[in-house]
């Protein structure tokens, strides 16, 4: 496992690799690495021949009075986990070298981007769909491997590559979740300890309709509602939208779900913010999934 | 020659063309090609083992108002000019092959794209750069070439190609003009027959600026001057800029140019836009280049 920071290297390299006809797999993260994380890098390796994982807390992603500084690095850790799973090389550029003096350019992506996360943090998809257009076209992976846990991220994402036609299959694996069904979250790290079982909340409201939905329910403003409810637990709700689980575009409360249907949420627990997501329909509950 | 038409089928013959170690060049055009886009076609082919010439008017350039409808097509005439001048392929999709129900990404360049042109057009080159991506993506060319008559545009592609890390050489091919200096446009055939003098209102005044640049001249304001006072010929002036040759910034008037200074131009006789550019410094005479 080789550890490389500049971009000509990383095409270098990558270059060699597709020249002797092997597929080239892409795991981007922001570090701070947990088991969700590496689960992305073990469904790379079964579908690729080498596996790059990025490692870039990219700042364009990050608004005003984010988390950008507080963000959790911990690069030696990660690139041993990395090892670990399996990777081939280890990307962990610098930000000057992902954003070089003078670089102007951004790709936007219009109503995927838009609700859910989108209207808490107007410029954060924005910044996603740059960076990872970026890594795409540095390193020709044939197949780029997202969490389902950054559901709005992974719809943004399938958005581009088709729009731009970018060569590039995209995957999304399913979110992994602690013994209790919270999701994994390098920013569950920031939660203390009397914050820990309220961010419960998320999950607990996820599975009640998931519950709901299994048992027949249909109805758009039941189902919101019983998401809601648990969220009782926590300091201030930014969302819980149910939205077509393509588009993403929120459905409204009159509406009657169809096969598929996305509840997806955003909350802070202390200074935390946390999201999690269930499609309806398709996934596993979210609790019993992480037992 | 092939004439094709789908991105998917377009694609699969680039890979097969790359898989046997050509090197495959790109010439994006918009069609009603004159012999200034055949000078482009024939860079390509020096840097390239096959070219392949893009037909498409892209509506995504156009503003509400401009010429989208009456744009010249001209396609059996273009695939037989492009066969003649030694194109493989010749790619020429429908609207709808390029901007399918729901799409929605856009490719935005920032500082460049904002002047000259920019101000008039203010979403001219998000379509442009959006158009070229998609067009980079589906070919995955080693080289294209774009003329230097359009020269904002040229900025704009060097600056979103570099951003991104797009795999590409960006190349730039002079203009290419009348006997009588006009640098070929597929908008000249809107040209009435007592417009047409007129037309050459722009060329003069960048001529003129070129003999006093050549002669010594380093005021921005006198160049810029010399540059504006033939153009009482047409009809309306958008811009007359001296910039920056790199970033295309403009240049206060205050201004003492350095070895290189880009002229650029956009003026309209009658219904017609016309845009016209040299680098002084760089660039030969805009009129003795064409006797």
């Amino acid at each position: 496992m080789d550890l490389i920071t500049e971009p000509a290297a990383l095409r270098r390299a990558c270059d060699e690799v597709r020249a002797r006809g092997a597929r080239v797999g892409l795991v981007p993260t922001m570090g701070a690495l947990h088991r969700g994380h590496l689960s992305l890098v073990e469904v790379a390796r079964a579908r690729a021949d080498l596996v790059v994982a990025s490692i870039f807390v990219n700042p364009t992603q990050f608004g005003p009075g984010e988390d950008l500084e507080r963000y959790p690095r911990t690069l030696d850790a990660d690139v041993a986990a990395c090892a670990e799973a399996g990777a081939g090389y280890v990307f962990a550029p610098t930000a000057k070298a992902m954003y070089p003096a003078g670089e102007e350019t951004r790709v936007n992506v219009g109503a995927t981007a838009a609700d859910l996360c989108g209207v808490h943090r107007p410029t954060h998809f924005e910044g996603v769909a740059t960076i990872v257009t970026k890594l795409f076209n540095i390193v020709g992976p044939c197949v780029a491997v997202f969490g389902r846990k950054d559901y709005q991220q992974l719809r943004v994402v399938h958005r581009f590559v088709r729009d731009l036609f970018l060569p590039v299959e995209v995957v999304g694996a399913p979110t992994v979740r602690e013994p209790d069904g919270l999701a994994l979250s390098s920013r569950n790290r920031y939660l203390r300890d009397e914050e820990r079982p309220r961010a419960l909340a998320l999950r607990k409201g996820l599975g009640a309709a998931w519950e709901a939905f299994a048992a027949g329910e249909r109805s758009v403003s039941h189902l919101r509602a019983l998401a809601t409810e648990p969220l009782s637990d926590v300091d201030r709700i930014d969302y819980v939208t149910l939205a077509d689980p393509e588009t993403v575009r929120p459905l409204p409360d009159g509406h009657v779900a169809g096969e598929r249907l996305l509840v997806a949420m955003a909350a802070w627990v202390g200074k935390t913010r946390l999201i999690d997501n269930v499609v309806l329909g398709e996934d596993d509950h979210p609790h019993r999934q992480g037992d």
